[in-house]
């Protein structure tokens, strides 16, 4: 491994990996310029680039010639990233292989653990439901404490579940639809309470944007998901600028995770610098403190220990491993989480979908005509260049955006296997897949219209309102 | 003003004004050395120091030659320190001095303005009423905006105020009451409206305290300030744990401090460090917020732009120096400030009072017979060794701390008076004049803890309760 950055480099100190990487600069400068054989080129390129991610992973700041590191301080989370790791965190998900990111080595990483067949069976049997397709497919492939969940429960215990949303935009793609469907059927299949925040308060924070807006975002995302089906008998949700001004509880379990949580801890875990605003810093424990079920006394009667169910997307679990952390230092439980991989860009998977690019999905507002239009023009395939050799040597469903799409939305398992199959030998052409998937997303984005038009504002207003709901505690 | 280092230096970068700094180092090294003219060498030296602070004002650090600043961020709150000066901030008020901290040099290095006699007067003007005697004896001695705050008034234009207390132990004593007396005094010859803060909060996050303890003490507290005699229909009272969940305008006001205040900022102002929980760097924001009439929707019918004036003890000013620097970036007012000095603790005047040193003041739960020994047996004394002595030279009114109590709760300015000019000759002995502090207090105290028997909790409840109060906004 001559060419990685890694034996001996992560003993380096910021100021001594700034000086290695100014050097393989020259050294690819040098290369260039002496017209050496290209394959050399490419090896010290990457070694560069690696090199100014190591740089970047250990002092939390961009590699710039000539600036040497301004804060010595290591980040050290146990989440640093290796050459070649994908860089998953709440605000960025990025990896360089096209079938997207590593999940066996996120978990690895992240101590969490997989979500296996054992797991899956025992959930069959604890529920008496098949499995949703979600963990069939390993859509959802990672947990933390989904066996306690499950010990109690047949002990009759009770659990709630929690999810939520960052309202950026008002529209919503179809990737933002995973977790809430997937909690959708959590909840039915277990019948426990939900609670879903929308963190209206983290994008003002984050973003360029009034508190008014981010609020109208709220409730506008809160259409969207109610749209998905929640029981309103079953189900709070709750803009954080709203229910931090009307609970009880929920400001008190904030302040207990700001009391126990250190500026370097949220430093390590989210890369937060001096620089950044204290709303920004202390946000972690708004984002925690949900996790608990005395945040909801309206819900649980007051009491304190309820177990906590988590679903949600891989990059959100630093918020969670840090409440994890705090918990029994509070006197609570810790939550437990299911982890489900990123959904990803028409594009291909190398990245994370952005609500802020029109074309890197199909959103909830687009019309049969936008989806087919995007679809054909913008979904990544695995195909071969021509027909003749895609006939002869097959397309590649490991980064075929239509056939990663196909996997998300067709519940038929047969049917989709059919597909790979038939993709896979080369029976198939990318047209042709490309039709089926616009002939799924079409009626599924429809369906999600009309529901949508059927919340009223009124409807949003009673599941935004702090109540009871449908269980006894 | 060839001297001052304040003209074109403020726009140099920290790297120059480093620069700077290093070069007036060698200049006055040179002018020693060359036996130059003594005032031309004080002359380098002065500058050399006022540079020295404009480099550790602008980049937090203090200069070290050979050494360049490490974080080129600003920090801008014009509090640092220079040697020998007192110390002051919300947690520590250090002196060297008998006779307490040096306000006229605190006023300067915090950048607010004396309370001088035509300031006075014009409340007396506006007011139609004798300044209270904590305005005339210099007891609130400084100030920030007031002027502002009296214009708006001859205006017919309302104003609110704020005051607070963070409520630590549940006894307070009764250098404690300095600002709530003043406060009642203000809101009766103004008739406005006014609010007081209970960081219960605060308390749990710096202190080995739990939630319910620290809300507990909030009541309890409240109990005291009440008894000073608020009108209940033009004031509320109001803990942080409680409020913040009841309002719909306090918390976005707080994550709008938030966005606009950096880690860098707290540090600056507070002295943060990166070990130092989330909580105590986010609460700045929370004693902000209430300056913002928004905050108190039920009262100022939501109204955004009434001014707000705050009374508090000088310490308190780091808070909303970083408040007022905020407020015209959120659209929001700046709060104007009155300053109090600090209350001598019964062993002298170099620090503040503790509410944990049960001998360090008079506490509102003492009885008369612990009143009259802790004065006789701990109140410093300026008198002389021998009776002797002090017929002969007479007693330092300026060090005895029985004296400066008696110019906090002696109303009577000719009484007050005599007692000087008879104590400064030596006719009076320490003794007497403690006899005449105990006489002053007793009496006091017993009126209060009278009072505050005929607080029910349910008038606390009444306090606290969030309302509209006897005025249309």
């Amino acid at each position: 491994m001559a060419d990685s950055p890694n034996c001996d480099l992560k003993s380096l100190s910021p100021l001594q990996l700034f000086e290695r990487v100014t050097e393989q600069g020259e050294k690819v400068r040098a290369l260039k310029a002496g017209k050496a054989p290209k394959d050399e080129i490419d090896a010290a390129v990457r070694m560069l680039l690696s090199l100014k991610l190591l740089y970047k992973t250990t002092t939390g700041q961009d590699y710039q010639a000539g600036l040497p590191p301004k804060d010595l301080v290591l980040i050290n989370n146990g989440t640093t990233k290796e050459e070649d790791e994908d860089l998953v965190d709440p605000w960025n998900v990025q990896t360089s292989n096209a079938k997207g990111v590593d999940y066996d080595k996120l978990i690895v990483r992240f101590g969490s653990s997989k979500i296996d067949t054992d797991l899956i069976n025992r959930i069959e049997r604890a529920t008496g439901q098949k499995p949703h397709h979600f963990l069939r497919r390993g859509i959802f492939f990672s947990h933390r404490d989904m066996d306690q969940v499950l010990d109690a429960y047949e002990n009759k215990k009770p659990f709630y579940l929690y999810t939520g949303r960052g309202p950026s935009s008002q529209a919503m793609h179809v990737g933002h639809l995973i977790p809430f469907m997937f909690t959708k059927w959590l909840q039915e299949v277990f019948d426990v309470p939900l609670v879903i925040q929308l963190t209206d308060d983290e994008k003002y924070l984050w973003k360029d944007m009034t508190i008014e807006k981010a609020y109208e975002y709220a409730r506008e995302n809160a259409k969207d998901i109610i749209a998905c089906g929640f029981d309103i008998n079953k189900t709070f949700i709750f803009s954080d600028l709203d229910y931090l001004g009307t609970s009880a509880g929920f400001y008190k379990n904030i302040v207990k995770v700001q009391k126990h949580v250190t500026f370097n801890q949220v430093k390590g875990i989210f890369g937060f610098t001096d620089s950044d605003c204290i709303g920004k810093i202390s946000f972690p424990s708004i984002q925690a403190a949900p996790s608990f079920s005395s945040s909801f006394p309206q819900i649980f009667n007051g009491k304190e220990n309820i177990q906590c169910l988590i679903p949600c997307a891989i990059d959100q679990d630093p918020y969670f491993r840090m409440t994890r952390d705090v918990a029994p230092r509070i006197g609570q439980p810790k939550p437990a989480l299911l982890h489900s991989v990123f959904f990803p860009a028409l594009q291909g998977a190398q990245t994370k979908m952005s609500a802020s690019d029109p074309n890197s999905s199909i959103f909830l507002t687009d019309t049969p005509k936008q989806i087919k239009t995007k679809i054909n023009k913008h979904a990544f395939s695995g195909g071969r260049d021509t027909i003749e050799e895609h006939r002869k040597y097959g397309g590649n469903c490991d980064v075929d955006v239509s056939f990663m799409y196909l996997t998300f939305f067709l519940e038929d398992d047969d049917r989709l296997e059919q597909l790979k199959q038939a993709y896979t030998s080369g029976e198939l052409l990318t047209g042709e897949l490309k039709k089926v998937l616009i002939e799924t997303m079409q009626p599924l984005v429809a369906a999600h219209q009309e529901r949508r038009k059927q919340v009223a504002d009124e409807i949003v207003k009673q599941f935004m309102t702090p109540r009871k709901l449908a269980f006894e505690f």
